[in-house]
This record gives structure tokens, sequence and C-alpha cells, in this order.
């Protein structure tokens, strides 16, 4: 008999994204006149980067000759998207990588869910509360959790708290924490950490021996030179920490598919019996038995970003969508709601004050502005009473948006 | 502290692949006027179609428009590219599916690999001995084994030896096998099933309540009339079998990645207490959590094999590969070889007769011949005495590599 894994039971109804979806889609269906602005899955709107269209189609020529045709790739991606990522995203910011701690995959979603696979099944795992979904939901498909509890909270994650009240900068654990998921900057809350609260954390890890799971797929967005853009800026984090980047958000590779995945050579997991070994080989391992590499031309696309043309017209695009963050703060702060992030992230989370709860807030938008945000709840209980607006949309439906939610009562 | 998982720690070390490539730059450093031919990697090596080309460039020229751009696209894959697999593959061999059933990927390795997570750890699971090596090794990875033995199978695992001595057509396994890999058109031995074989898998999987993960990646190379192209072919399979299908070999996309999974609705799996499951929706809600579709450039590349100039171009690679095949069966054949597949398949599987153990042939043609191949030990323990030859090679290359072992003494 074939069992399934009775790990997805425990799974809460629909992933975040999938139930927006589908109540944007009855009221639709039953107001099929509303002119609905999508500000709720984070996905981009403007097109690819000249440089990047131009080394893409090149890619394509390639494959069309026999001469310059590629069939399976590098394990762990082309050296030339490799070495561009080593020099513009690292070097450059005085952390030394080899190319052979880069891992080209498909996308930091797929990354960070995976990743689980190559830990034990009894670590204990901690995330921020909200975080991206996928964290919580592998670690219930991974069996690392219990029942989720009236709360919203699954038995054996370690939920560190982040609201307004700590300025969204949780503590460290007081119970132990053997995977520690960060992500800064923070999706859903757009805030940042400091020099000094990363070191507090590579710090814990040294101590505990455990990995911080660093997802940084929004650094591109930070705009305030003291905000670091890699774990790797603290001394020792080679040492305790996985970094995760895309394209999808920095260069709107979100339909083209590609990210990468840093994984120091330094990095020790250890066996029940306190053996250390190695978790650049796992994951090398993992990689080359389960993943076959991104295709080539994106590859090469994605490379384009790192030209001199392609590093001007990626930041033209960021700036863009980071004004359209800009008119978000201001026009809910004169609505007297409480506004967090939109200045180093592509995302602006508010908070009504009203007593409404998130998805009461997100039905309030959808009927009567037409508008889609993201429930704040569906990122964690901590998240109850917050909403997510995304930056990326046109410039026009952003402030069509905006006008519309000061025409209602809220 | 992190735990690993351990179950890593029993894959065994000398991998198939690696060591052939130790073993070739080893004596190409001794020797480095050989001019070495490699038939070993089952690597394409003919360009993409044009059809195929000029509908990847118009889905980049789509990127580059802020009318056309696209994001995120549909958790299963374009709905244009899910429609002419379910015409072209399936409704025109009297299969009908529904496009819901039809899931996009980056490959098969990854899917084959993947699916074992939506089912519970103490599934005892069935291969075919030789077989692909992700089956095994992902079983592994997941702790569905115990150690490897002396004779090389892992402990838990239910091998079933496919030889000359049985056609290379298993038994049914007399263990109880809970999901059974089963991969027709046959990688690595070339050969293919009848609809009687695998109607008896059919009924066997009925019978037990049991998954057969059928992997047809080599479906299109099939060129005789009675050899069944799906798993769906035979009366009640939809009940019992997940397909997988690649376009890696179909038409060249190794390095360009593209495949599916074909989940039916009527697919059931079961909690330990016996209550019937939709895998569909495991898998479904596996896919949408953990991975991010496939590039849009790409899926408008893969549709346009279905278009009739498509499918011309793509017939006529495949016959290129195939008169690859015939060449070797003969050359083979001629030597005194036994000679297996290569008619339905693109690899050749030869035994010598001689007493020589895979690796003992690899050696001997490597030195005496520069040809390389795949010792079909790498395969599985069944495997021992046999080798493989691959098809995806230029013309004269295996005209030449023919010619050179004709001059060895073999």
């Amino acid at each position: 008999m074939a069992q399934i894994n009775e790990n997805y039971l425990k799974l809460q109804a629909g992933y975040l994204f999938p139930e927006i979806g589908r109540r944007v889609r009855e009221y639709q269906a039953s107001h099929p006149d509303a002119k609905i602005i999508r500000m709720g899955i984070g996905d981009v709107v403007l097109p690819l980067a000249p440089s990047v269209i131009n080394a893409f189609h090149e890619g394509v020529d390639e494959m069309a000759r026999q001469t310059t045709f590629k069939g399976y790739g590098p394990e762990q991606g082309y050296d030339f998207l490799r070495e561009a990522i080593k020099n513009n995203d690292y070097k450059e910011r005085g952390v030394d990588l080899s190319i052979d701690e880069i891992f080209i995959s498909d996308g930091s979603k797929c990354d960070t869910g995976n990743i689980l696979e190559i830990f034990g099944a009894k670590n204990t795992i901690a995330v921020q509360d909200p975080a991206y979904p996928v964290y919580v939901d592998t670690t219930v498909m991974g069996g690392r959790t219990g029942k989720v509890q009236q709360n919203g909270f699954y038995e054996g994650i370690v939920y560190m708290p982040c609201t307004a009240e700590n300025h969204f900068s949780p503590s460290l654990p007081s119970q132990k924490a053997d995977l520690i998921f960060l992500c800064y900057p923070n999706n859903p809350t757009g805030t940042t950490a400091t020099k000094e609260e990363l070191a507090k954390w590579v710090s814990y890890a040294k101590a505990n021996k455990s990995i911080i799971l660093f997802d940084a797929a929004y650094e591109a967005f930070i705009s305030e030179d003291h905000v670091p853009h890699s774990i790797y800026e603290i001394e020792g984090a080679k040492e305790v920490a996985i970094e995760f980047r895309s394209f999808s958000k920095t260069a709107g590779f979100t339909g083209t598919r590609c990210a990468f995945t840093v994984v120091p050579k330094e990095l020790m997991g250890y066996t029940e019996s306190g053996e250390a070994y190695s978790i650049h080989k796992l994951w090398y391992r993992r990689q080359s038995t389960k993943f076959n590499q991104v295709s080539y031309p994106v590859q090469k696309a994605a490379a384009a970003i790192y030209t001199p043309e392609g590093k001007k017209e990626v930041k033209a695009t960021i700036a863009y969508y980071m004004e359209n963050a800009r008119i978000m703060r201001e026009s809910f702060t004169q609505l007297g709601f409480k506004v967090f992030g939109g200045i180093n992230a592509p995302y602006v989370w508010i908070h009504s004050g009203s007593g409404l709860t998130s998805w009461e807030l997100f039905d309030k938008l959808l009927s009567e502005a037409h508008v889609v945000g993201t429930p704040g709840s569906g990122f964690g209980p901590s998240g109850e009473g917050y909403f997510r607006f995304s930056s990326f949309a046109d410039r026009e439906k952003v402030v069509e948006a905006m006008e519309r939610i000061k025409k209602i009562r809220l």
C-alpha cells in the first residue's frame, strides 16, 4: 500500500497566494466590471532590461548551432555567471568567496525549501514571525513539527515575533534553535537588520553550532549605506550561514527563473554523535542528484545584469519600484496608518490600528476599493492586523490605488 | 546543534559519472595525444530545431515589452504547453487527460527524485536492476533504506534484476513493493515492455494498492508500432501510475531544461490507517510550495515541438541518433557481442560474453581504442558484464569509434 507523507495533512488550508487568488477570482466573477488593481503577490511588472534581453537572444542563438550548442551544463552553474556573482555581489563588498561556493538555481523558493533535506529530522527550526510562508510550510512537509495549534503556531517550531513593539527585530530564542531562517531585507515587513543585530545572530549560531539560513532575496533594494547586503559582511558568518539570493526581484526574473545560493566550505553540520561534516558536500550531492541546473540562455541573460549597462538598467527599474514604495508610504501615513518598510525593500507594511483583522482589511479593500494587498496574518500569527503592499506595480496603478483607498472609510 | 541528514552518508562514494570522468582525465593526462571519443554520458549533440529556436526568440522578445512581459506563470505551467502535450502525446494515442493532470517541470531527474517527498517514509521501493541511479540515490537520501551491502544492494530496496536471461523484463516482486519505478524504453538497457507486460504491473499495483512511477523519458525514440508509448495506454493505469516525460532527449533540451509529469486525478495514496488521499493534491501542494515553474521562453520553445514543422524537425534529429544506434548494433553484432536495445531507445546495451567485468571492458576500450562508454555495473549489480553505448554523438565519431573497436582484440 502506497502511504502518503501525512505531514502534508498538517498544512493549513491553502498556501497564502492561491487563497488570495481564489478570493479575487470569486469577487471578479460576481463583479465583472470591477477594475481590480493587484498589489498582493510580489510580482514584477516591468520588462527585462535591454542588456539582459540581448544576452538572452545570444544564448538562444548559440543553441541553434552545433558548434556553440550546450547540453548538460556544469553541475553548479556556468563559471561566467558564478564569477560575475563572486566579483560584483561579494568581492566588491569585501567578502571573499570561491566560485565553488556558489550554486546557481532556478529560484530561492526552491532552495530555501530544498535546503532542509540535507538536515536531520530532529533539528529545531526557528523562523521570524511573520515570514515568507515557504520556511514554515516546508518545515511541516519535512515532518519537523507537530500539529498546528489554536494560536496558529505549529508545535515544534520556534517562532520569533517581529512586531512594531520590538522594531521587527526579534530577540534571540530562549529555546534551542538549530536552523534559523532570517530574511533581510525582510519579506513581508520591509525592515532591515543592522550589522550589530546580525553579529548577535552569528555569535548565537557559533555558540550553539546552529546554522543561519539567510534569505537576502531583496538585497538589491537596499538604499541606505549602513544596511548590510550580505550576512558574510559579519566576521565569522561563513562558518555558520548559508545565503540565498535571487534575480527574481533584482532584475525582473520571476518568469525567467534564476537565483543562487552560497554555501561556504567552512560551514559544518554535525552527525548525531557530534562529528563535523561539510554542508557544502551535502548540498553538492543533493543538487547534483536531484537538480539539473538552469537553462543556458537564462544563465547567460542573468550574467548580463553584471555588465556596466546591465547594472545601470537594473538600478533604474529598482528606482521606479522604490518611488512606488515612497508614494504608498506617504499615502498610508496621511491616512493615519502606522507605516514600516519601503525604504530598503519593495514592501510597505502597514497597520491600521483600527482593530480590523488582516483578512477583514483584505476583503474591505477588495470590495470597496478593488485593490488587492496581502493580509499580514497570512505570513504568520504575529502579522495579524498588519497588511503588506508590494511596490511591484505600474506607477499609474499605484497612484490610482492610493486615490481609491483614500476615498473609502477605513 | 545543526544535525545533518545522515542518510547521505550511506550513499556509495564512487558514483558512476564522476568515476568515469576521473578515469578519462587520468588517461588523457598520461596520453595527451589520444583523441578520446566520449559516448558515456547520454548527452545530446545536435542543436535545437529551427522551430524551437524561433519560438524561444519570440518568448524572449515578449519579455522585452511591458505589454507582453510575463512574471510568475501558472503554477502547473502554461496552458498552451499543457494543451499541446495533452493533444499530441496523449489524445492522439487514445489517452484522455485533463490539462490539470499535467505538471510542467525543469526536468525528469528532479521530478523522479522529488516525487518521493509526498510519500511516507515506510514505503518499500522497488527498482529495476540496472536502473537510472537517481531512483536509488533519492530513496537512500530520503531515509528509506539501510546500508549498502557487500553485493552492492541497499537494505530495504526491492531490486528486480533485468538481464538477458529474463529478456530484461523483471518478474513481479515476491516481497511487498509500495512504489515501483519502471523505466520504458529503458535506460540503460534500451529495451521496452509490451502492453501485456505493463498490464501485469498495473494489476499488481491495483491488487496491492501500490503506485507505479513510470519514467518514459525516452518515449520519442520508439520506432516499432506495437510498443506502448505511455503506461496510460493500459486500462486502469490512471488509477495506479504517475508518468514522467522529458524534452531533454526528445528535442535536445538537456541544456534548455523542460519536462513534465502526469499525475491523474483518480490516483490515490493512503494514510497509515488506510484512508485514500489524492496524490494529485499532494503533488500540487509540493510543487506550488517548493517550485516556481519553468522560464516562460523555455515553455514557449517547448510548445514549438508540437507544431507541424517542429514535429518534422524533431523526428529528423531522432532519426539521426537512431541511425547511430543501428551502426553500433551492427558493429557489435559483427564483433560477436550480444546486443540489446538501440531500436526503440537511444541506448545500445552490449555483453561481451568474454568474462570481462564492465569496468575491465571500460578500461580496455579507453586504453586501446580511446573510446568511452558506460560500465553496466554502474547502473546496479545486475548490470555487471554489460556496457552501455549512447547514440547521442556525431555520426563521424560513431563510425570512427566502431572502426577503432574493430581493430582491437576483444
